[in-house]
């Protein structure tokens, strides 16, 4: 409801409630470490305390805001929480979020270079920062025939590199007549289900997904994908898409992106690499061996909002031959058509992704780049890594624990050696606690216990209470 | 940069630089009516303006924000300008920029309900609560076997459509081994180019959508597309899916959804309802007539960050059938497992489209129906339409200009009797003065002005201004 006749929020209403909004963020900021990490409410009980109806009539936004703390806070599991070490992380940080709100409150809408000119502009440059800062291959930066470009989610990413896989694979006729079912596609056992869905998506089936073995690092098997492929090919099918990973969600694995590389060449199969997390760690020399092979790479995609301060979303998807993923998603009607697109002399990024629509997510990225400097990012990357080896050192000495797989950087995979009930028992008891958010996998049929370190203000002190509250678990749950 | 040891931005200092970016943004709602509406610079300007390299330490936040006016505002094509008439509209907000800082600043990802319930439910229940503001068919509400999902894009929402009309006519078969080039789609001459983009990205193939001629009111012929269909299904062919556009882009053509509807239920085909921009109108009772039949739909979308004050990017996307859709993208790996998920009892919106993660975008859904209530909404759509009618009026008045098509709500497509090279001109006269910002169309192969109303402060002496400055540059022209 606005004091204003015409139903807006004039500017000054909007000066004093956006104050309000930052305080509370910054009051969430300081306290968010306290709350419960996991959400402890039930199905429906969210739902519940919300009227049936909306309002015929504008409510003030004192009350609106109130409701946060009210009805929706209880319904948080807390990414931010220091206390977070789930699945992968979600960061974020004070200068991405201004980033964004700017983006918010410019409401450009950048699906052409000329629909806003700096959209598309400083995405293209802070994407070649990127490549810079983490030592990526030179081919991926827009000044020769490669590129990058913001996608939401690894997912999307992965999509379109087995679309554009899809179309060099056929010479651009899939895209006209259809698929046909022969075309197939690989990544390990270990490769994320982004793949496994972007496959269907595509139309070549998920049969013609073939899950390459992996080693005793949860690595693919370059061998076993070589034999595969020839398989294949003996069997009169069209094999297109390579996806290695480098860092996998389960165990975060590094398949051998030379070795799947230099096979990909031979032959001419599209390797995409997801870093969707552990690119990141590229800001540090000492980590950038993780990267090994990537200048044989035809696509590559790393999400600064997993592990780089950038809030949620942002991926960014690189390829080095950007002609094969325009020809592959381009539709130019007429209502879009304009000089500045007909020059060819400009980007229009509504080409390099599903979506025609698009966010001014750069200026995000800008900031956080800004703010840090190369030099402040690098730090934490190291700290998080120096938190997580220093876990899996306690793991590695005790004698109830055991480490589930290597810890190349920033996840331990651990378990308990009592068997695959007590660990599910204690993971539940340690996330119902609300003191600490853990998730799980399996590794060699064996459940086993994630912890990844790469929330924002995670510190040692955190990573140690953690590691107390999950002996003293186990301790608990032996005794009762 | 942070003046804490730690690089880290403060909550303080969060604080503290959040309110200056909000009051910002506040002084740009207050001047963006100055500023020229398309930015005037040329290719590669901004990025010359902008460091080679990254700096190795961090900024001061202050030189950060005086960026924006420098460096990025020359190249910002203000699409919250109230003499934005362009394209379709992208408007924004108070309330929504404040729903969605907010969700920037609580970081959480969606995936799962377990991830933050209070995402998922709030979710489900606004888009439920859009089922009865819109007056849309019972059967997409959440408590029988359809639902709501916030997707990023109508392009987005089209190809799950098309995704799980493919599925649904082959059994759940091309999931498992691929298409196999005999679907055909349907979407008329005047559809969405994101229509043809799905059709491609499913591996469909763009020759198997067959483009429905339209009647002289740009809309889809449904006998037409029931030859079509017949001639099709006599070559062999499996027809999956019909688009029909409640309200085109280049004209705002309402497809006769009654008509093509009934064909699709007695035919067995997906039917896919496209209303991006005109579904909003349907807040208003006097305008539901565009959603006539749709009842017969399998899913439908509309886009909120069209024209309903929320922020890019928010589209609602429902389904009759939510299994269908959910089977056609699920996928889960162990390490999403989680007791919710298994308990049956919840929404995991992760399988309602193509990304994993995903942002609390409900929050700024919530703030702007809240903040408007439904009477402030009503309000502002029926005086868009009001004032596009009287642009309308003064086009049929006058000798010199005429109208293209048909206006049912807030597009005028007009042009000058003087032919499309004259038009042309025209409309680069008109952009490049900075006081306006039209785009074009071809509709029955002559060039063709657009003009839509629907920014959020766009008030009778700005379309009143923008008729006088059309009339003066054409007279300019013609005298030159």
């Amino acid at each position: 409801m606005s004091t204003t006749a015409n139903f807006h929020m004039s500017p000054d209403e909007f000066r004093r409630w956006g104050h309000a909004v930052v305080d509370w963020i910054a009051d969430y900021q300081r306290h968010v470490e306290a709350l419960p990490v996991l959400s402890q409410v039930q199905p429906g009980e969210i739902r519940a305390k919300l009227p049936a109806a909306p309002l015929e009539h504008g409510e003030a936004f004192d009350a609106i805001l109130a409701d946060i703390d009210r009805l929706v806070l209880p319904g948080i599991t807390h990414w931010q929480s220091p206390n977070f070490f789930a699945y992968f992380p979600a960061n974020n940080s004070g200068p991405s979020i201004l980033g964004d709100l700017l983006a918010s409150g410019l409401g450009v809408q950048g699906m052409l270079w000329a629909t806003s000119p700096a959209c598309t502009e400083l995405e293209t440059h802070v994407l070649d920062w990127l490549v810079d800062m983490l030592d990526l291959p030179a081919k991926f930066k827009s000044n020769g025939p490669g590129g990058g470009v913001i996608q939401d989610t690894a997912s999307s990413a992965v999509l379109c590199a087995v679309l554009a896989a899809r179309e060099r694979a056929t010479g651009f006729a899939s895209n006209e007549r259809g698929t046909d079912g022969r075309l197939t596609a690989y990544a390990s056992t270990q490769a994320h289900s982004s793949i496994e869905k972007a496959v269907k998506v595509a139309g070549l089936g998920r049969q013609n997904l073939r899950l390459i073995p992996v080693d005793e690092r949860f690595a693919m098997r370059a061998d076993l994908l070589a034999r595969q492929v020839a398989d294949d090919r003996a069997a009169g099918l069209v094999p297109c898409f390579v996806g290695a990973t480098v860092g996998t969600t389960s165990s975060n694995a590094l398949d051998p992106v030379a070795a799947i590389g230099r096979f990909c060449r031979e032959n001419s199969l599209w390797l995409h690499v997801d870093a969707a997390m552990s690119g990141t760690a590229a800001l540090c020399p000492e980590f950038r061996f993780i990267h090994d092979g990537l200048e044989l790479a035809d696509s590559y995609a790393f999400n600064p909002h997993k592990w780089m301060f950038t809030n949620f979303d942002c991926d960014c998807f690189y390829v080095a031959d950007r002609a094969a993923l325009i020809k592959t998603l381009s539709v130019l009607p007429e209502y879009l058509r304009n000089q500045a697109t007909e020059s060819g002399a400009v980007i229009d990024y509504r080409d390099w992704h599903v979506q025609l629509g698009r966010r001014f997510r750069a200026l995000k990225l800008w900031f956080v780049i800004r703010h840090y400097g190369v030099e402040g990012l690098r730090h934490h990357v190291r700290r998080h890594v120096e938190l997580a080896q220093e876990f899996a050192g306690w793991v590695r000495a005790s004698a109830d624990f055991e480490l589930a797989a290597p810890v190349p950087l920033n996840l331990v995979c651990f378990r308990h050696r009592a068997g695959d009930d007590f660990n599910r028992r204690l993971l539940e008891r340690i996330n119902q606690s609300g003191q600490l958010y853990l998730t799980h996998t399996v590794l060699n049929d064996r459940y086993t216990l994630r912890l990844c370190v790469g929330q924002t203000h995670t510190e040692a002190r955190h990573v140690e209470r953690a590691w107390q509250l999950i002996r003293q678990s186990a301790e608990a749950d032996a005794r009762s």
